[in-house]
């Protein structure tokens, strides 16, 4: 293939004002983590193992399945050769391998050593961690089950202590106690850290933690009382094979329940945990680290499709002359650089969240608990918001490349089936988004008592009665202001509903639950005007040259005043803005849209992804678009042969006979 | 597997306040044609043939491509020897046997077919007829290119006429005209009707349409000059094989262009068609077909989805009760509800639709153009409106049901992966937008000279000064002056932007396209207002008895109620709503949901779609949710071997030896 880049992509590169570079530079965490990370995905591209492999694409199921393991047990033993510590690097290591593919190791080394790490005790700790390091030992994480999501609470599966023994019976009681959905549990662990509702003395004393072996180690035959298997295909995670466990009354020893905190002694007293807030630890840290990676989906759906506008050709501008680069309709810069805009947003926010647990979490591991609430409330909250938009954009930059967008070879299905599914995991969204709102409901008590309030907030003591301080220059300021404007009133707003509907008679918990619509607004507004405060603070405080500053504030707003356009009902139903200033914002979208234009490709270069990466025949590097396209269908496994079978069976027979459809099964 | 009604689907029915049957008649055209349909529905539940196959979702693309044509085959001579007709009925028909798969047959059948009868000579007809109709020859429709997809006369294959031979030369001249994408291309056809360039006398004519023999009739290869092929996987129809199609300078007789309009002459000669627009009523009328398509797919998303809503428990409601059906939820009914109202409304667009171009389309095809800009911008309208609210709405109706949404067993990614591509196939979803636009701006003009204006276009005349007229009972005439209002305003808005920019010195095509953003909120206002006051007459007129018309009038109200709240800003910029009807429209929407509540699950039931046709575990009549999902797991290809052999090729050397692990490749 050509490795001229195409003249238009060329031309767009030509014309930034600005030097990608320092961008990237902020993005990754500077100059030095900037060339590690392009040093690891080189040496990906490099790796004579890896190259020249089946495409992603083109494998079934079954190979998928085989290709995932095969990697993931490579791409360890790789990150362990090289020295590779830091779990951003081996990130970055992973992605230019497999991006957007599944880990049936991921688990295990993501969650299940650390789980052990946290949750058992220093002797269970001795025992369990050299064959879970070795691999001996291969775990998931058994807590779903298939009428059981997110209220952990409502788990069936039970763990009941026989003191004659000192084991548990672990056992499935019912259908919808069925373990589903737990990643790798099909086919790959032989044992689970499974959640159960705990039985001694007689009495349920909630869900616990217990290691539970489910497959023989030499054999790999589930054992006795086990019956486990794949659930079959989904949407997307197809290498994954999320499984199904039933277990009909097995026991395990005593020691393994994870006794860090709660215990079971041996004649089955039970001892409490000195705070139940230590056990969600884990799941804040997965759920920080999920907007972050619903982010770069955005942004590397941003690449391709951006990428792809400035190549693709669509209409004659004016009768007769070339047709234009469909990057140059404003329509198409209405729909992708809001969400160029939007992966910036969320990049940052991300980072922002990672780095709030990395300096709180501590304090919260050793009983200081003063920032758990604005922990766990903006984790959630952005998680959610995160997931939901990046999903959406996702989708929408792939409708913005046509036909093509359609086809696996552009890159962007594989992309949303990795992304959409983070509405769900880890706390399904609107749960979350409630969670959010009961946080700021209790803010908005603290602050109608005179209390002081979190430092995440401070927003909801805005006077609603102000009105926007928006003029033409539509200043970073005036849009801060309007967010946290929409959010404060919409957080009052949905006050009010509880306390109108307790006075009419309802209890406080039907008040709530007629008022969980009003709750996800004023939750959902929260989390947009953090996340434009937080863009707004990295581009005015982030160390960038002022050419690169003036591009992203541009980029900036734009994120800005399009959310505003495109919620406007909730930022002018009580007058903020009046219509003068509504027509301002307008005016200045399309204004935004114009600027940003030129340097809309370099925005997308300085996110750095390679192709390797993107592996996108449409948002490569050198937007020879056409030729890959073509190249990728002439390797499509359906043209090995040239004729297929069910010409013979079906076409044939009909064509000689239009009477006998011969009728083979398949 | 149980038959019996799960125990809280059978109280919902129980308690509904109508009689679903009243509906589905409104439906499917009276009861003689429901019963006929079910009666169809049933020949296919019963066909021993179909029965007792490998899901779907089991099956690998090679085995999709097969089982396709299999189908194809079967079900075109099944409903030939059932004597059925009529088009409607073909569709249910193989919707039963083949809900949202590809169909390789179809183009061949319901497009090339007609395409002849229409834009053959009838000299041509009578040779190709027979041919096409006994299947002998197999044709597809060759229109999109690898560079070009909706703006057709930037195809470049070319049709080059040789009066010594009387014969033209069909070329792919470039790597971007190679054609790309056509349905059945790859592997099924052996003729395709090729959209070119037609040069004669040394001048370009324009784009004409080519009959083209592309493999050997009897041993299915490609004749010498053709290059032809799959294109390769992509997101959803993985069963069709859309191609790619290379012409070498193919040489094919005079005879082959399809000249009922335009003609060449045996010296070369080219004769005009007597009007252009005669080309474009079989791509309306397919468009006309997909507002009602993608509609169905909504209702299909609607069923799954509130069913499964109603069986699925989470979270107790108050401390230690029992586990809420997640039905209950407001933010669930926030997300389901106005999406069932919105099946409802696009089905009655897509029939209004239908009908149009049934009445219409005589007279247009006898030359009489005045309805043409009318059906023309309302097809296009309804069919990118449509596909984008019902395709948004069926992800939206796969998220809400949490994690199994995700699964292939729910049904619904297989329903969103048939309704999607509706957004960009058959005219690019924005792109008609914008020619809507024209229409209006067209009215509007007339409107402003005083002329008279298309029906269609009479809202246009609303007084803008006038405010909305709601009051507490949110009459339906107040909602539908509400979005007449809009639309106008909107209209009003873009023309005055263009006419703004004129002033400033742009040309009008520099005007135009700074102006598309507005242009296209003008355009979906439009077909919204539209959708609504149609939804509005089909409910206060159409033949329902007044429980039936109770609960459809609450339907209709929220579809409209939430379609203000959800673009409040379009509505109260100027004023239309005071503060005081916003808030009664917010509390109406919430008492909405409430109202239709009771009458949920027996409203998707109206829709009346069988099992066979739903697919889903979660969606069945009979509720039986779990045990459908453990059956679906149980049968999973992964589950046919105990033990994977990547457990032997990866897993255990790594535990022997965690220093050698094998690397064998796939």
């Amino acid at each position: 293939m050509a490795s001229e880049v195409n003249a238009d992509l060329a031309r767009e590169r030509g014309r930034a004002t600005f030097d990608p570079e320092n961008l990237t530079c902020l993005l990754y965490g500077g100059s030095s983590a900037v060339k590690r990370r392009r040093y690891l995905q080189n040496l990906v591209k490099e790796d004579p193992v890896l190259k020249g492999r089946k495409r992603w694409a083109f494998q079934n199921r079954e190979e998928r399945v085989e290709t995932a393991m095969w990697k993931s047990m490579y791409l360890d033993k790789r990150t362990k050769d090289l020295g590779i510590t830091s779990s951003r690097e081996k990130e970055y290591f992973r992605e230019a391998a497999a991006a957007h593919e599944g880990h049936p190791m991921g688990l295990h080394l993501g969650m299940i050593i650390p789980t052990i790490k946290n949750q058992a005790t220093e002797e269970q700790q001795k025992k369990w961690l050299p064959m879970a390091e070795s691999l001996r030992m291969i775990a998931t994480y058994a807590q779903t089950e298939l009428g059981h999501g997110t209220f952990i609470r409502g788990l069936e599966t039970t763990a009941t202590y026989d003191p004659r023994t000192e084991e548990f019976i672990m056992d499935t009681p019912t259908l919808t106690a069925t373990k589903y959905w737990p990643g790798a549990l099909g086919k790959t662990v032989n044992h689970c850290i499974v959640m159960a509702q705990l039985y001694t003395q007689g009495r349920n004393c909630g869900i616990h933690m217990f290691l539970v072996q489910i497959r023989d180690m030499d054999t790999h035959i589930p054992l006795p009382g086990v019956e486990v298997g794949d659930i079959g295909p989904k949407f997307g995670f197809e290498e994954m094979d999320n499984g199904f466990l039933r277990l009909n009354k097995v026991r395990i020893p005593r020691e393994n329940m994870l006794m860090k905190y709660s215990k079971v002694q041996k004649d089955g007293t039970y001892i409490k945990p000195p705070s139940e807030k230590l056990a969600y630890g884990s799941m804040v840290l997965l759920r920080c680290s999920i907007t972050g990676s619903v982010a770069s989906c955005l942004a590397q759906a941003c690449v391709i499709s951006i990428r792809y506008s400035a190549v693709r050709r669509q209409t004659e501008v004016s009768p007769g002359g070339e047709e234009a680069q469909i990057i140059d309709y404003q329509t198409q810069q209405y729909k992708l650089f809001p969400l160029l805009g939007t992966s910036f947003a969320m990049l940052f926010a991300g980072e922002f969240i990672s780095n709030f647990y990395t300096t709180k979490y501590p304090e919260i591991a050793a009983g200081n608990f003063e920032f758990l609430p604005q922990l766990h409330a903006m984790s959630a909250g952005l998680k959610a918001f995160g997931a939901w938009t990046c999903s959406e954009g996702v989708e929408t930059c792939r409708l913005c490349c046509g036909g093509h967008g359609y086809s696996h070879a552009s890159g962007l299905p594989k992309i949303y089936l990795d992304c959409t599914p983070a509405c769900t995991y880890e706390g399904e969204n609107m749960v979350l988004m409630l969670q959010v709102a009961r946080f700021l409901m209790k803010e908005y008590t603290k602050m109608m008592k005179g209390d002081s309030l979190s430092s995440l907030a401070e927003f909801l003591r805005s006077d609603l009665s102000k009105r926007s301080c928006m003029t033409e220059d539509v200043a970073l300021r005036c849009l801060v202001m309007g967010y946290n404007h929409r959010a404060a009133r919409l957080v009052s707003d949905a006050a009010s509903n509880i306390q109108k509907l307790i006075g009419k008679g309802k209890s406080q918990l039907e008040a709530w639950n007629s008022s969980t619509v009003r709750l996800f607004w004023a939750a959902r507004a929260f989390c947009h005007a953090f996340v434009v405060e937080n863009f707004v603070k990295t581009v005015t405080e982030g160390n960038l040259d002022d050419q690169t500053r003036t591009v992203m504030t541009s980029l900036c707003k734009l994120y800005a005043v399009h959310g505003i356009i495109t919620n406007l009902g909730e930022f002018i139903q009580d007058g903020f803005f009046s219509s003068t200033q509504v027509q301002i914002l307008q005016n200045k979208l399309m204004s935004l849209l114009a600027d940003i234009r030129p340097n809309a490709v370099t925005l997308v270069d300085a996110f750095d992804y390679p192709d390797s990466v993107l592996q996108s025949c449409i948002g490569r590097y050198d937007g020879q678009v056409y030729q890959a396209l073509y190249d990728y269908a002439k390797e499509s496994p359906l043209n090995e042969k040239e004729v297929l079978d069910s010409y013979y069976k079906y076409i044939k027979p009909a064509q000689t006979s239009s009477k006998d459809v011969r009728l083979s099964r398949l």
